[in-house]
């Protein structure tokens, strides 16, 4: 599979910060979420399109691996990677700083299941991966 | 309407705590909806209820005056009062130490949205209103 | 005073939406905050600059008057105003639709506390006084 | 190392069901915090007493597995099982519904880091070590 990358820029708010005065470990999920899903809308399909075609796309699989903290009101990046789109749909997330120094890798996994007979999938659904590769073959 | 209040504690996690040291001003929100989902449990008329009754309750108001701050791993006491149930729904909110002391006061109203039409209801459905009534009468 | 507003675009995540499908009440505190630290930072005396001065700057009181709801992917602004800035720095945030419907109203007070004593401050420290005036003056 | 595992149990709030109707995959985060948190008060070793003792506890690295929602009101229990505590604080957690079947599958990993130096500790604390193995023996 062809090596597929997106970067997408966040701020770290004064929300997201605990008491120590960095990143709390559980809101970087926040943040894979929301890379996840512009990387969804860039591929043109949506959470609201998968709801459309019958299925949803939960998270099965979470790991995560801090490296260096996150401070308040700091950018930061996140390159989400395409790994797998055939059972799971598998995405890798590289947390750098603005000086491109690693902060945090992670990786999510998910699997389809049909909203009506909630069924899950064995197979991602032809259409999603038809749109991936569509996508990967686009960016080439 | 005679005086009606329930009381429901908690701890303040890590997780709510910002980066002053102090439970951040929004995550307050949070411990209200939980106090508010007792409160309606022991009515009888939880969320579940509603939406089998055909009805949502979203909140259309809220304000917080927050008096004294709340620290990591320390309890608390939410009291609530029913204020009203006409029209809207309307909850007040004392958060208290374990010693008593205001920490924080607050207040809610909600109204009923058909599920089917997403009109908003006039007056709160009768069976809600009934069960309220019920459970004032019952406390007394 | 003059009449000082500034406007911030936000996307409703996932993670904001609640079972009911809109965006969760409690939610729009954190928007409220992220504007509210964007617009410090125009201003020139972020959350960083006040702890450097020696005070924080806590929310007092906050309200919140929900008007339409908020749907996942969907674009929202945030009109903040400057409202006052003597003893209570006061802010109203005005959420609008892309094509400007209003969605919620809400105000925030906070007052000026010095880190070393904990003690409150009548008025709020004259140098962040003096950069807010010169923030408005610039502005017209 | 004997096995060690203390229960507590949760409810799922309405703030932490997503739009599908369960649990988001993110808040299972906040509520491994909560039992952990519980866990260190039971052994003697709160956050509080780490930062008096001068090191924190940062979470280094996380694995969920998930394998069945929980939905809104449902009470779940977390199985929190102490795994090693010589250079790194591992926990295992196991999330299980009122009839015992699993319902997410769960590590952490923390290291000590000195609060006045920020260096990594090579091993735990001796102090918080001999805290658990205390625990260990009275628990036997």
């Amino acid at each position: 599979m062809p090596h597929i990358t997106k970067k997408y820029n966040f701020i770290a708010e004064f929300f997201d910060i605990d008491s120590m005065g960095v990143m709390w470990h559980g809101n970087y999920v926040r943040y894979m979420e929301a890379a996840r899903c512009r990387f969804l809308d860039e591929v043109g399909f949506s959470y609201l399109k998968m709801k459309e075609a019958g299925f949803a796309l939960p998270v099965v699989k979470l790991d995560c691996k801090y490296i260096a903290p996150i401070e308040f009101n700091k950018q930061f990046c996140i390159e989400v990677e395409l790994l797998e789109f055939e059972c799971f749909f598998r995405l890798g997330y590289r947390f750098v700083n603005m000086n491109g120094a690693r902060l945090c890798q992670a990786h999510t996994s998910q699997v389809a299941i049909l909203l009506e007979s909630k069924e899950t999938c064995l197979y991602l659904p032809s259409e999603f991966r038809e749109s991936l590769s569509a996508f990967i073959n686009h960016a080439k």
